[in-house]
């Protein structure tokens, strides 16, 4: 069996032994500072200890393993996922990264070969942010920008998040500690499930990512005039629905116009809707994300325009709020370089993507140059118990690291 | 004052004092069977006594008062509206025509003319059908069309039709008694607000209603494909909300194309909805009515087509289900021409409307010849408090009605 196949095999039994430990025993459900998750932090501490790392749990529940360079005023190099998970998720988003992390530092140990750099390891403790809707927790700490108002976010069930930490056994006061210092980085790696389809349509397994998507969350409301479905004629109508069916299909249109962008109405809701009722008002949710700053805020406008002048034309109030934006990241070109030969002397196409999704690179980006590597999923599907990589192509994503990693060791 | 005024403003006192009886302090609801209901009906059947009919509520609920003419083999004729409401409902749909007849009979009686046939004036217990979730419960019982198995229906609280029968003292082995025979008809009038707006846009108080149109009700689910808002491309998404906006819009398209038709999507849902979700599937409703069989039938195929070829071009799943559907009714020709001549020589516009709202005249129209004047109510707004009738409307109403009474007793 090829070399890479059988440490492949090796990297999905740990996988499959992390989703074993699940709050929910009829799917895969880790969220941070549970029982379960700490259970699945002593699973992976414990894996990082068996290849030689010097392991501990930080103040903010992210397991890190260290493998010191000998060298006087060595930086770190961080590789790194998450090993949370979102409610009924699958197997592979986060621990695909954390768990080949320990496979590629069990070769860098077992070759004994002199470091550069300190490796670090890490698991961080939150990056889907489902217990407190705040993600990144794990990565901010480790960034140095953590904010402490955080501390007071309150779960579902009223628990604050300096609770959860010290229910943990950990200590509050310890979390700026646990940064790694801005000039104490050499640089930020993480392997990744694409969740998304372009890799399983275009049949190449790995994929260098160039940016994260910079993304502009806003809610639109439309308001017409409610009115019996059989009495209002057609030319008297304010339908606040006709409105917003229009205004969808001018996003999709729009986001059409350029590779570099995405925008989607996700959520769409009638007002008091009846099958015999003229809806009088709609609220609708719109989701905008692209690489490119000026493209994002062009689109931005364009779609508020459009908007506007559908309400307009129908005598529909639009009502239009930005509730949420971030910046589009770039990771690093001379790291993505190296990731692109490596592919390209690995055999494969070199496909770029820009991951629409946000990681834990976002907050590292402040601190450090970072780079990812996308693993192709079945058909793009994540957050999901179908979520699923292929064996071979698990093997082709450490194949690449494996090289990516010495020609960093080696320059 | 203008005796039709002056009768008008009689007419909105009693309106306001039914009003007053509702289930809820804060609005206007009076829904089939409850105390309040029959409080109210108390209230009518002594309005019908004051006026000189001898009265009784029958079986179903409705209160009923005649006025017998002394002709042997002399045939009824029936004036009326329905007593309950909606919930949260505005104070004229229903009662108006049932205090209108009130005064109309108050006339005749008064006149003390001999009579051609004999009048009943009737106040329908059930055409919303709010609390059995089926309409016309009244009319069918007088129409001789009540379907014994209504009686198994329940309300949400579990009761049957039947107990709440025998709750208000009534017998429901009595209903098929309460039936005028069809031989027996002479025919029948009812005066009720548009519910809609062209009244009130034309300046025009009243208008006569040819038709009351057919309808058919449509539920549609698009299944296309969830995905990651950020990570699929545009190219590669099967949006299931895009795809019911296309038909939703191709809706409003087609409808608008037949000044005979109206077509609505009331109802729309996005399943599992989330901003940073692409929509995998949605369910909507779609509503159309004509008065004409053969347009109804053609926008509904050709809508189902539309909607087949959305879901193709998309690769976007549908299916489509018939869930109701009514043939259009026809009001009396020889009645409705004598009703416009009527509205012609009281000096205003003859419109003639097609009813895309249900009435009580559905079920009567199988055993009988029905006629039906509209009134002009702001904006066309009903089923909502802020439903409004102005006094001079309800004057020019009275003096046509009035006359057309006159008219078909000279006949």
């Amino acid at each position: 069996m090829n070399v890479y196949l059988q440490r492949a095999v090796n990297v999905l039994t740990k996988i499959n032994e992390l989703a074993s430990i699940s709050e929910d025993p009829a799917g895969i459900t880790r969220t941070f500072g549970t029982a379960t998750f700490q259970q699945g932090s002593r699973v992976i501490q414990q894996w990082m200890e068996d290849v030689g790392l010097q392991t501990r749990i930080d103040s903010i529940g992210n397991v890190r393993g260290r493998l010191e360079s000998s060298n006087a005023g060595a930086k770190t190099f961080v590789i790194a996922s998450h090993m949370d998970t979102v409610v009924n998720a699958g197997k592979f988003d986060g621990p695909l990264g954390v768990i080949m992390g320990v496979d590629l530092v069990d070769q860098l140990v077992r070759s004994a070969k002199p470091l550069p750099f300190h490796i670090e390891l890490i698991a961080f403790s939150d990056e889907e942010g489902v217990r407190f809707h705040t993600t990144y927790l794990g990565s901010k700490v480790v960034a140095g920008s953590f904010d402490p108002d955080l501390l007071d976010k309150k779960d579902d069930s009223g628990s604050t998040l300096s609770e959860v930490i010290q229910l943990m056994g950990n200590d509050v006061t310890q979390l700026p500690a646990d940064a790694i210092a801005p000039d104490d980085w050499f640089g930020y790696f993480e392997i990744h499930i694409e969740q998304g389809p372009v890799l399983y349509e275009r049949n190449v397994p790995v994929a260098v990512v160039t940016d994260i998507a910079g993304q502009k969350r806003i809610e639109i409301t439309f308001t017409g005039m409610a009115g019996h479905a059989g009495t209002v004629p057609m030319t008297m109508r304010q339908d606040a629905l006709c409105a917003a069916a229009e205004f969808v299909l001018e996003v999709e249109k729009l986001a059409a116009t350029q590779v570099n962008l995405v925008a989607t109405v996700g959520k769409l809701n009638v007002v008091n809707a009846a099958s015999n009722v003229i809806p009088g008002e709609v609220s609708c949710s719109l989701d905008v994300r692209s690489n490119d700053e000026a493209v994002l805020m062009s689109a931005y406008q364009q779609l508020q325009q459009i908007c506007l002048d559908i309400g307009h034309k129908r005598t529909v109030q639009v009502d239009w709020g930005l509730i949420q934006e971030t910046a589009s990241v770039a990771c690093d070109k001379g790291m993505s370089e190296l990731l692109e030969q490596t592919i390209q002397r690995s055999g494969y196409d070199v496909i770029r993507l820009v991951s629409g999704a946000g990681h834990d690179g976002v907050p590292i980006s402040l601190v450090a140059p970072i780079a990812m590597l996308f693993v192709r999923c079945f058909k793009g599907i994540s957050h999901n118990p179908l979520e699923h990589v292929d064996l071979t192509d698990m093997a082709a994503t450490l194949q690449v690291a494996d090289t990516f990693m010495k020609y960093l060791l080696e320059q």
